[in-house]
């Protein structure tokens, strides 16, 4: 129990367990290279083949020069590419998402390949409670069931909201095991939730169609499908991602609002 | 001469014959919303055909919701839309020309129609001498036809310079003509000059192909060509530039200063 509030409101409430925090130091452009490097270290695309670099965020560092610029230069990725921001809340990074997707789809690429980082930095203050955890996927879904209920003119009784919580277990909970062991990471989120349902099902999943839905909340929203890859299980495997999560340190709140305290930079 | 500055130093060194400032008041949403809402007026796209609405700026109001939103809300534009923001320095509006064009020749358009709006809110300093003016487009075409003569292996002697000069007022000098009586407006600045050549020179310009150059101090620039429509004589008509630019009202320097003192907003 910490800053006055009850643990159950961050368990059950919002349906987080832990919450990863950055370094002091570390900024969106620290993040969002880590991460651009990590994906070329993976072998997730060809360092020469890039032709374009979005960074979807909404926690810039600078209204002129784009994260993606800080990103260009550090990674020291070729010259002949296009480089910007895509900003939209929470969405930004579908944004830049559908842009590159689309980049490819026109031809306009002409066999070159995208990459597109998701990278924010969150500042919990004592008096906020930010909403997109998973708490709300599940809520979203129970509207959804009850929306479909309604336009099949069936009843929304306890044995619908009990068929609701079962599909929600089978079709979105898996998505959410990393959301909840991390927190809320903006631009991110969705594919957190992407990354998190190919951590743990990947094999099962090749070939098969899934749904993503992002949100933000500016207020806009895409709701689109992907087919997982037959490489996904061998990308996810080298995403490293239990190895991340159990090389984080353990902070107190204590020490949370000690570095937090710390001026930026 | 004001603030110690000659005149000749924005007349000759920039390019510039005058400037206009934006009332007090007006942000880049305003600017934005104003732009979108003569777009819809002039009849350029149908509002009902709208899919997607971006805004390339780099002086946006708010990290995390996008000028797009605001200016999809004051213009009631249709709800299925995807909206965000487009940032990299000046190269900003063509990150969202480029998403917007790419969004259509995919496909993913299905016959929807997306609208791009540049907006941006510059305050020049005492100190300040931003450089993006006129004068930049005619120190960047001598550069290219003296890597021409520097490629074909011919000398770059006085009477190169001279052609260079002869071809500069030929082929980039129509498309100044609106800078040079506006000054630098960041995001929009190619399109500017896109519409000063057309305000100038459209009848005679359907059906060629332009080259269009936008440059972004992230740093970043693309290169592209577009053909002249066949409506763009029209187009431009119905955009009343000239009317527009004779309704401003002129300010001398001290009311500028003084414009720039009031709080904003």
């Amino acid at each position: 129990r910490a800053r006055g509030v009850e643990p159950d409101k961050y368990l059950h409430g919002l349906g987080a367990r832990e919450m990863a925090v950055a370094e002091p130091g570390e900024d969106t452009v620290a993040l969002a290279a880590l991460a651009a490097r990590r994906a070329l270290d993976a072998g997730a695309v060809n360092r020469a083949d890039l032709g374009l670099l979005i960074v979807g965020t909404e926690t810039g560092v600078d209204h002129s020069k784009p994260v993606a610029s800080f990103v260009h230069g550090l990674l020291q990725l070729p010259s002949a590419m296009r480089v910007y921001d895509t900003q939209h809340a929470c969405y930004g990074g579908t944004a830049g998402v559908m842009a590159a997707v689309e980049w490819i789809a026109s031809g306009a690429a002409d066999g070159r390949a995208a990459l597109v980082v998701c990278s924010d930095i969150a500042r919990y203050g004592v008096a906020t409670a930010h909403v997109p955890f998973c708490k709300m996927a599940r809520k979203a879904h129970v509207q959804v069931r009850r929306c479909d209920a309604e336009d099949a003119g069936t009843a929304w009784d306890a044995a619908a909201e009990e068929r609701a919580a079962a599909s929600f277990a089978d079709q979105v909970e898996p998505s959410l095991g990393l959301c909840a062991r991390v927190g809320n990471i903006y631009t991110g989120s969705l594919y957190l939730g992407l990354a998190g349902l190919l951590h743990a099902q990947a094999p099962a999943l090749v070939g098969e169609r899934i749904g993503l839905f992002s949100y933000g909340s500016g207020c806009t929203s895409e709701f689109f499908s992907a087919v997982v890859g037959r490489r996904a299980a061998e990308q996810i495997a080298a995403a490293n991602i239990a190895e991340l999560l159990a090389a984080r340190e353990r902070i107190s709140i204590a020490e949370y609002e000690r570095l937090m305290a710390l001026p930026a930079n």
